[in-house]
Formats: C-alpha cells, sequence, structure tokens
C-alpha cells in the first residue's frame, strides 16, 4: 500500500514504498500537513497525521527509515533553509547535487542520536516527534492494578525531559536550554489538561508521544497521546503549557529572542494542542461554600524536585486528599485541569480545597455518570497555589479486578 | 579465554568456548559452587559466582547462550532428575541420547520465556538468577539528582515480581503461586536490610540481580544487587525475608510442604544471605526518651497495594519524616534495617519515633562520619508497627550537584 505524507516547513514527503522526498514550505504556522493517497492530495490536521503514523499503519522500523533527524538548532536551521529554497514539489529530485550532498551528511552526522540507549524512546516526523514505549510498573499501580494518575503524570514529565535530551536542546537541570542556563531560567509548568478514557494495568506497554508548539507570547505548548502498545487505543492524552522562571528571583520571565531562536527549530509547526482543552474558566474557589477542606499539609522529605520546588505531581496528591473515598470508591478520575499560580516549597504548608459542582454535594453525591469536583490549594496565609478542576466518571464495577481505590 | 562455572545440584558446566555441559550433584544445601579456571577446580562462595558472571566478563548475550531456562516446577523437578542420575562430570558427554533428546525438548519449550519482553529482563544461571536493567527516571530522583531510597526501595520489589511472573510461578497478586492463591495466602515483608553505597543519578542504567533461597522455617529470603551497568561497581545491596498471610484472616501462615514442594525448584542452593545483614537486634524504642515524634501520619489515597494493606515502601517515608532535614543535609542514607510487626490500612493513623543512637541526638549531631537512628512506627493506641535502624554518612559535599535533600 502506498502511503505519503508531506511535512511543513522542514517539509517531507514520506513514503513507505521508496526514498523520502522532500517539499517546499507548504504554509505559515497553520498545520497545512497534506495527504497524497492515490495520487489525491489531501489537507489533513495535524491529528490525522499522527493517527496515520501509529504503529496501526506502520511499524516503528519503517517509520524510522523515512524519518530525518537533526538533533541540533543550527543543524535544523540549515536544513529548513535549504527546505524553503527548494520551490520544487521534490527536494531530492530537484535541487542540486551541492545541497544534496550537504544535507546527506547532516542527516549522517546525526543519525547516531535517533534511539536513546537509555530509555528506548525514539524520534519521529524530522524529530519533532518523541515516541517512547513505557511499561507499567507494580509501583506504579493502585488497589486494582491499574496505572494511578500520579504515575501518568511522571511519564508526562519524563517523555518531555527524554525528548529535550535525546535532541540535544537541554543543557541543564529539567529541561532548560544552553541559552536559559546562562540567563538562570528555568521551566515551570503553567496549565494542564489531561483526559484519561482507560487506565493502563500492571505489565501493559504504553506507547507515549510527545511534542512541542509554540504558545502565545510567552508559553512553550506540549502534548501527549498514551495510546496501547498492541492496539493503538487511545488511553490517555494530554496538554500543557510551561513558562520561564528565573531560579534566582523566581519571578516569571518573557520568552526571550535568544531563547526562541534557540527552540523554534524543534516546534512542531501545527495548529496544537490537538487534543480538546477544557476551556472554561475555572472561577476561584469560594472558601465559604467548600465542601471540604484538609489542612496542615506539608511536602514530604523526597518531594522536592530539582528546580528546588515541590514537584508539580505532588499537587495531585493534595488536590485528591479532599475528595472522599467513598466517591472514589464508585467514581474514576476522567480528567483535569490544573492552574498552577505559585510554586511552593520544603517549608510550605497548605491546605486543600474542593467542592462538588453540579451533581450535589460531597456527602450525598447521586448516581450521575459523570461529576465534577472544584480545587484549590492554598497556603495558610490563603495565598493561592493552584486551581484546578476534576472530572469523574462512574466506575464499571464488572470491569475493575477490586475496587478497592478509584 | 575459557571460564567455566559449575553450578550446585541442577548443576551445569558453563563455558564461553563451547557447549554446556552438565554435571553431577555437587552439594547439598551449602553453596558447593566451585569454578575451574585453567583447569584446577576451586570451590568460592556464591558472591564470587555473581561477581564473575557481571557483565565485566561475559556479556549478557554471551551468557544467555549458556544458560539452561527451565520455568515450571515441574520440568525444572524433571531435569534436576536427570543431573542426579548421572554420576559423570560431563552429562551431554556421557548420559544416554534419550535423556540427552528428553532435556533438549525441555529447554526448547521454555526457550521462549528466557527473556521478558515487557521488562527486557532475562533468567540467569539456571533460571534461579533474574537480571534486569532499570534506567533512573525524573521522577525517580531527588533535589540532588540522586536515585531516592523510596525509588530503590520500588525496585526490589518490582524485580522480584518480575521473576516469579517470567518463571511463571506467580499465579495471582503480588507473587502468590497457585498452591498460595488456593489457600488464600499472599506474601508479606518480614525483615528488609539495604545497604547503599552510591546512589545512582538521573539516566543512569543500574544492572539488578535478584534470586531466592530458603529462610528458616517459614520464610522465603530473597536478595538483591545493584550494580553501575557500565562499570560493574556494586551500588546497593539488598537481603529480605517474606512470610506469608493469609489474606482473609490477616494472619501470618506456616510455610506448608504443598507451597514449599512449589517453590523449592526455584530457590538457589546457597549459603544465602549473601550480603553482611546487620545482626545486632533492634531495640523497642523507648518512647519516653525518643528525639522526636511525628503523629497524625496518614496513608494517602494511593499507598495502598493489591494486598489491600499499606505498601511497604510508604513507611520509609514515615520513618524519614522523624529525621531533621538539617541533619539530612549534612548525612546521606547509608543504610537501613525494618521489622516490620503488624500491617496497617487506609483508616490506620500513625506516629514516627526516632532516637539518634551513638552520637548525640538529633538537635545537637557532632562531625562524626557516621551515624545511626533507631526507629518505631506505632499506631497512635501504641501497638507497633514498625522497628527500624537507620545509617548515615557523611556527604561528600564537593560529589554533590546540590545539596538539598541527601
Amino acid at each position: 500500500m502506498m502511503f505519503s505524507l508531506i511535512l511543513p516547513s522542514s517539509s517531507k514527503t514520506m513514503s513507505l514504498s521508496g526514498t523520502p522526498n522532500y517539499s517546499s514550505t507548504v504554509g505559515g504556522r497553520r498545520a497545512d500537513f497534506s495527504t497524497i493517497a492515490s495520487g489525491f492530495p489531501v489537507k489533513v490536521h495535524v491529528q490525522t497525521l499522527l493517527r496515520k503514523t501509529s504503529s496501526s499503519l506502520q511499524s516503528p522500523a519503517n517509520s524510522m527509515k523515512h524519518e530525518m533527524d537533526i538533533t541540533s538548532a543550527p543543524e535544523r536551521k540549515l536544513v529548513k533553509q535549504f527546505m524553503r529554497a527548494s520551490n520544487t514539489h521534490s527536494f531530492v529530485a530537484d535541487s542540486t547535487p551541492a545541497v544534496n550532498g550537504k544535507y546527506q551528511k547532516l542527516t549522517e552526522d546525526w543519525e547516531s542520536k535517533k534511539l536513546d540507549l537509555i530509555t528506548g524512546g525514539r524520534l519521529l516526523q524530522d524529530g519533532l516527534v518523541y515516541r517512547q514505549n513505557i511499561s507499567v510498573r507494580s509501583f506504579e499501580i493502585g488497589g486494582d492494578r491499574k496505572m494511578s494518575f500520579g504515575a501518568l503524570l511522571n511519564h508526562l514529565q519524563d517523555t518531555a525531559l527524554n525528548q529535550s535530551r535525546i535532541t540535544g536542546l537541554i543543557a541543564d537541570g529539567f529541561g532548560s536550554t544552553r541559552e536559559m542556563s546562562r540567563n538562570n531560567l528555568i521551566w515551570v509548568v503553567s496549565t494542564l489538561h489531561i483526559v484519561v478514557d482507560r487506565y493502563p494495568t500492571w505489565t501493559d506497554v504504553v506507547e507515549v508521544d510527545t511534542w512541542m508548539y509554540a504558545s502565545g507570547k510567552n508559553g512553550l505548548g506540549r502534548d501527549w497521546i498514551f495510546r496501547d502498545s498492541k492496539t493503538g487505543e487511545t488511553l490517555a492524552t494530554a496538554t500543557s503549557v510551561y513558562v520561564m522562571m528565573n531560579k534566582k528571583t523566581r519571578r516569571l520571565s518573557k520568552f526571550a529572542k535568544e531563547m526562541r531562536d534557540e527552540i523554534e527549530p524543534y516546534l512542531m509547526d501545527c495548529e496544537c494542542p490537538i487534543i480538546n482543552k477544557d476551556s472554561r474558566k475555572i472561577l476561584k474557589l469560594d472558601v465559604s461554600t467548600a465542601d471540604k477542606i484538609c489542612t496542615g499539609l506539608s511536602p514530604g522529605w523526597n518531594d522536592m524536585d530539582i528546580n528546588q520546588h515541590v514537584s508539580n505531581v505532588k499537587y495531585i496528591d493534595w488536590i485528591l486528599e479532599s475528595v472522599p473515598r467513598s466517591f472514589m470508591e464508585r467514581y474514576y478520575l476522567n480528567a483535569m485541569t490544573l492552574e498552577y499560580k505559585k510554586e511552593c516549597d520544603m517549608d510550605s504548608v497548605l491546605q486543600s480545597l474542593s467542592k462538588m459542582v453540579g451533581g450535589g454535594n460531597s456527602d450525598s453525591f447521586n448516581a450521575n455518570k459523570v461529576m465534577e469536583y472544584d480545587h484549590m490549594l492554598r497556603l495558610e496565609n490563603g495565598r493561592e497555589i493552584l486551581r484546578g478542576r476534576t472530572v469523574w466518571k462512574l466506575k464499571d464495577t464488572n470491569s475493575c479486578v477490586n475496587n478497592y481505590i478509584y
């Protein structure tokens, strides 16, 4: 079967039946991906592209044969320039031998970095997408043998860092580039939205894809798709926005030109995020109407990350502290939206507040199939740390090994 | 280079330069391992054997070529009988073709189970040792980029379960065999002793070996060695004793004959544990002399395991809650000995008590190079849950990326 895709900007025609061909630029910021199927070019969204390249359509091995791997900013820029200089459909066929030779050299130089021997992860789609298989470990599951929400979040962070590491973009700490390090800047999570359709279970192997894109003036967007590695079924999707913080002043920073130039070649040129963000505004939770307030929450001795603040994953534990366990026995966590307002450190003492919205209150929830909570974490002095929303779905009790934790 | 080993009971001569040869039984319970180097047989301890088979001497691929993989109790017993029936040094050379044929069939049948595709782990030494590489993930490190003690404990549990899974010994839950499941029995940790010489850092790859052996009348022993996969340097060693508990009555159970028969073929026939246990008795901590008491500790929504009690790893967090952070900034956790007395469940509320022994008290610790704490976890009604001892060593501050958490 012939199956071809044309990628934007650093554009390339991938073909499962022949040598890759490189096209001219076909679009601006928009995801002007085109497929040529049976000779008819059709515009498709990036979501389609990602679906098409899943294991159900081409094996990782096949996919890798047709991927270009350019892993540093200058080389990426150079190749993008070659792409743009070529106004013909097929770069290989129509450009000069000199340009072909230079491109060949670049790809050979960086070929060795395509596969990450530490994690088994690899770069796809011109190096813009990172893919890694993860197996669900015994320490990542809850009482029902299913991967915990916290473990899933751990892998969001880990695969993001692995992509930065394998591409060579990372210079220091948790994903800081060279320019960022020079300017004492670190990444912090601003917003995070996760939807889990089905939690994988112990020993399941999950295929994770992740990629970055520009998000507004000062943000870096990143999306993830978690799939069942056997069936290709989507298990979870996530989208996040990171911003820069000065690690000395602990104040947010602008996304300055030198950093943007450094990161731009690694960004997917798409109309992202591809997953549906929960766009409803999360209002600040009114303390007087909260269903439950947990007080005296403080980070454990091992909850700090190398950015010298509490790991954003720890916040999940605190949020869920305020959801009644009787509720968790009947409902599973389907989605979570978080807006991080302020970091907290080792000495912080927090309160976790929650309020059931649209379905009774936490003491008298009914049997609605979908329920929602609003959440707030705040310091004891009242300063807001995070606001969030969780969506819960009624469990199919027949499908649970046991019904102990969601 | 010629390098040969004779294994006990289900004994086999491994040779890197030819076909494996099988010897007769060479010992009882004791670790009568012999090496034949340069033609001279020399008795060695199991520790030497394990060191000899590290990657520095033979690659995993080479090692696997010469390993026999028998993965169910009946087949293991049968092969052991063949071994015992042969009174000559070389089983292959001297036994009948019929016996050779049967052995050949057995190994072929189970060959496919040798490599665990989920974790990349594999069986070595007649299937009695399980080896797995683990890479240190970003979510397993503390503020100093080093693997946390808790993460290390997670991998003790995980590799133990992986061995049981790959051999087919596991039938249900966290390592229960068929007979255990039939009798509603689960494994619980009775004692655990860990020594960490050096904590691996983020992206390091660690090679873990683990194996089981009989321990007293009612216990199952298990040891682990964590090595730097590049250099073979030992990073950590651990030894543990598991006992059986009835999951309905929650009372400990005897190691009955039907379970012993089922598990025996998977046990290393050795003078274990190979690592030096801290044999000093841990006295019950006198509450009136404790340096610090942390109260109101309760399991989080996700700290339960599939045995429907608090994961033993969670106890580590509670123990370390009572160690002053100012102390942790100067000392790193070198060793921990735990004696689990009673399980606790989701509704338990605990106290963590600690007392510095032999080096001042927690408010005025001196600059001794090695310091020790005694610990106790107890329910609020005073019932003892766990007693423990931790050994701490003065940090080499020069070698730390930062000095935030041990």
